[in-house]
């Protein structure tokens, strides 16, 4: 099988396999596992922060975090209408956490316009909820893995700056926004208050995610996941292979993003498929089909399943990403597959006909 | 003083404070107050519903109706960007209620698109919030009082109930679309679950709204109601007063209305005004500058304050509202006086360099 | 009928029937109603504390007053078992505030012993809630309305600043407590931090609340009473009954004291009673029935009402409240009421075999 | 390090460490982890329930069980006041699930009275909370490992049933709790309607824990897994060590259960221990030191930790647990060096003079 759903799909590489069997551990929640001690280290030291926890998921890092933020009752987080805190994290903010969206547009390209954010910022006013936090996302999954710029971020800082706003980035895939960028990942962490990465996904970790952030965030964030349930005990056996997913993986997403593009390449020069070559950032190639119904997306996943090609059915679209586990040669099948399904697809009469319905393709949540 | 801020500022006529003066009153917690008892019967059955309730406030009542509909853990409720709810009832669905805002742009003229509700609604996953309800407001404030069709309420009532979803009307000023509409209460009414519409404002009562909706929604909004803190005792006191407002004041707003077309027609005629007739239905008249700055905004209210006219910077415009307070004269008194400001605001400098923020404009939160 | 049931039953004096009719008012969300201005001003002077604000009920007051202490997720309140915040008001401290109760055992005279308190207060550590506030109630309601003494608070005071912690007092009938001690009410209120007090009950305001406290405090509670729906429009109408509340009905509370007293005294005469003279401290009384099941309760009740004499099944026992609407006679005619049907009841072989269930009289809640 | 402190402490064995580098894995967030759904099923089955789901701790696994459970708005969870979920999960089902507390006093064995569970179910009331559920907690922890017994349990059942109740058990230890019983764990958590047990602890998995019920429980749990951010990728990783935590670990707790009654019978020779041997039911060994400060108990911990002994101050006393990594001879060793401890210590004078605050003691929360 040929898994291009998600980069959450990579499974753990024999050298993360052996540094389980063989890690140092203690009892974290004690703060007595080394393991877990030198890879929050690393990691605030990597990312240019005062400091970082582990956390079992992304969602328990965006969650926790954001709730540090807006410790007080009555907050709120602005963020975008596409973002994945919004999207796909269950409403844990709002669900668990009480605080309220403020929900401005995602631009295509996965920003957050400034005039948006302008006038999404509320007046200290009985009335309304205290505007407490914005909520980037770098790259951006809906929007398809595209890549923040620097300029912009620059820009959303000055901005929260002035409005004394801290902004916390949802950065589960900030490392291939860095290789995309062509900079250090500190240079992109360096302009926001906090940040949540995934060791898992592109990185290849088992599971884990970090939060690095200025300390006093950091020691809210470390009671806030004992509060969720997230003070794991010997968690050593992830903390190690996390170390090796951000010293030794994390130096491998360009391969990712050069798959990428040669996916994203080849879907286009078919005459089905509609792509928009410009935000194909990262490792992440999202498409759709031209002149047809939303059945169509499903036949060809269908017909791709059936030759060992996984794809996702995504916002009335296909989604590919490449990861560790799929090599240059298996996008090279992928897209043969492709092309295969979509001219069987054009002999079919329930091509254009079909009745499939949004709900066939709605719930992905894929990260 | 003429007050055309808002509806809110309407004071008891003398038969409603002698209402007051003289209402049977028991102890509401325990359902002994008849007063209270004979409004909430009256009331059910003016809006067409099994069971009704008194609460203090319309953001109490919106708040124990959209709690009532969402009370699982993990609820989210669908609203309008530029709605009251979402706006200005300080996010207590969020912050009190743990529910979810799920937030879809809001048209001109109050509506929200129906693809855009279809888009809005989640699927069944462990990724999103549930979506459990739909929230409407008719006459919508920030739209500036504009009445939702019958034909679109009853589209949203066809999609909500192929969905299995309720509705919940934003009516606080549901009987000033009534009147627009030319039809009864309960047509608009019968189009939606519950319904939240306030005894104060165009109605007059000095406080108090009601919500209406099937027995055990209501049933739970009583408990909510006191959880929240809203079980008054001999609150007689107010039902009797809100009695008035539903029997004999609702009579009266076709004047409102008819004085709210007085002063837009007025305002249309001055040369500096920005205002689209199309969306004046109500009691409700927003109005832009042309070709000038924010300050000029500032500067036309501050005018009209000293010559004892009330009005209220809106959305980068102006908000007149007309209510039991200001007569047919009291408009023609504003209108002149909006024109005397604006003549004397052209030949002053400031009027186009005004260095006004957004924030001089920003908090309002009128209901 | 002679309702002894509770004081919340009072209905409002004709001078106060009179001051609603001619109130004096204006937008209270927007603090623009004089006669709501004049009450804060004067119930903050009257408990000497910096600032005050009028709430609709007591249990908004309590809940706001927490809420506003505990601002910070994770918070928790210490609550005597008993305390009317803990039983009575529906848990909204956590199910609106996510404020965990933090529960000690409620001493006969109301008071939470300080050795409780001092096992109570958590630790500064990740398995634990913050401890943020003690909550104290004087007089205290389940306890028949005792009044906890200043020496005792004084105490308390000693112990929660020691700790850095604020107390709260749920002062529901604390101008009760200021009679029972002879001291002015600012004698017991300048042992904590905010108090919440009713106009209703012994005061005999239709309704309404007050909450006092230094102003930082009760800046939050007025941004949480709009949140929770507590911001009324011209509640002046309310206010001003409350402000003979204050200034006049306040006096007359050594009455029902007296009449207290003599009903207690009554009571403790007749051979099936069981009553500690020494807790009937302020306008309570409660007893309990010797040799009997809770049926027994049960009869005494129903006969009462046969005799148009209205008690409240409360804690196994009765309970009994004199107040503005019970007169000395009244206390007398309910005395030989309760012993005609104690009497007729032991003729009766249903008295001491009784079937009645706990569940009989379980739900109270009477304030 | 002989490291009494806690079995949260003990770490994965060779073959634990093995199963993790062999672990067929794939992303459980999506169901398609082997591993873990061989866990699951087999959990499922060993505790006799219809379904069952791994969660990364005890405490995500008791928050959101009890949040299952108690998923409408308003409801309360009936608790020991020395219950774990009460006083170690940092409030989190009141701070994040907005489920009240309603507490009842632990007896010395770890029950809760019946009466008390009679006098804690609340009318359906406006004025209250919803009792939703009753929690237990088998073996206790802060009892000193005390098993409930069955009959103890099946009278709660009946009356649970006979309310309309669910019981969830805090079964962190049910395991020993069978042993210590000398039944199948199937006995106990039959008796039940959910139960959380751990991985960890006795059974020796580096984290993880599992929550059984009924099938509509379990989907409940599993959406609020993900939304607290507990949904994890490819943990297999952690599954197939819980694996073998589940089939061969359990079977060895019989003999930390020996080594606690050998150092519990050493201890209850010495003349300065004070030790319920009756109370020493599992792998929990707690004693206080007689006519002693606190700070008595703290030198002891600290001359311990200097003879390479880790001993935990606990509720004014010490604790000691037994688990896989103690041998009977280090606690042999354990016994010799508490002996001497103590009889240097009496030669101190700061022995019974100790200034020793009961806040160096008060945090230890530990599993």
């Amino acid at each position: 099988m040929i898994d291009l759903r998600s980069d959450t799909s990579t499974r753990p590489t024999v050298a993360m396999r052996q540094a389980m069997a063989e890690a140092e551990v203690g009892d974290d929640v004690y703060g007595e596992d080394p393991t877990v001690l030198r890879l929050q280290e690393l990691a605030a030291k990597t990312v240019g922060k005062e400091a970082a926890i582990w956390v079992p998921t992304g969602t328990m890092g965006n969650l926790s975090a954001v709730l540090a933020h807006c410790y007080e009752r009555g907050s709120e987080v602005i963020v975008g209408d596409q973002s994945h805190v919004y999207q796909y994290e269950a409403g844990g903010m709002s669900g668990l956490g009480g605080v309220a969206f403020n929900v401005v547009p995602t631009q295509r390209n996965g920003e957050l316009a400034l005039e948006d954010l302008m006038e999404a910022v509320r007046p200290d006013d009985q009335h309304c909820a205290r505007t407490a936090l914005i909520c980037l996302e770098n790259t951006h999954n809906r929007c398809g893995g595209t890549a923040l710029s620097l300029e912009y971020m620059r820009k959303v800082k000055t901005f929260a700056d002035a409005k004394g706003l801290p902004v916390h980035l949802d950065g589960a895939r900030v490392f291939n926004a860095a290789v995309s960028l062509g900079v250090h990942v500190s240079a992109v962490t360096d302009l926001v208050t906090s940040v949540q990465f995934c060791l898992s996904k592109g990185l290849g970790a088992p599971a884990g995610s970090i939060v690095a952030g200025p300390k006093p965030i950091i020691d809210r964030v470390h009671r806030l996941r004992k509060m969720l349930g997230g003070g794991m005990r010997q968690v050593g056996v992830l903390a190690a292979p996390g170390l090796l997913a951000l010293t030794e993986m994390s130096k491998r997403l360009e391969e990712d993003h050069r798959n990428a593009q040669h996916l994203a390449k080849g879907l286009a020069s078919l005459p089905d498929v509609d792509i928009d070559l410009d935000l194909v950032h990262s490792n992440i190639v999202t498409f759709r089909l031209r002149h047809s119904s939303a059945s169509a997306v499903y036949g060809l996943v269908k017909g791709l399943q059936g030759r060992n090609v996984l794809a996702l059915p995504f916002r009335a679209g296909v989604r590919l990403v490449t990861h560790n586990d799929v090599s240059f040669k298996d996008c090279q099948v992928a897209l043969d597959a492709i092309k295969d399904v979509l001219e069987s697809m054009r002999d079919n009469t329930t091509y254009t006909n079909g009745s499939g319905t949004d709900e066939t393709f709605a719930p992905t949540g894929y990260q």
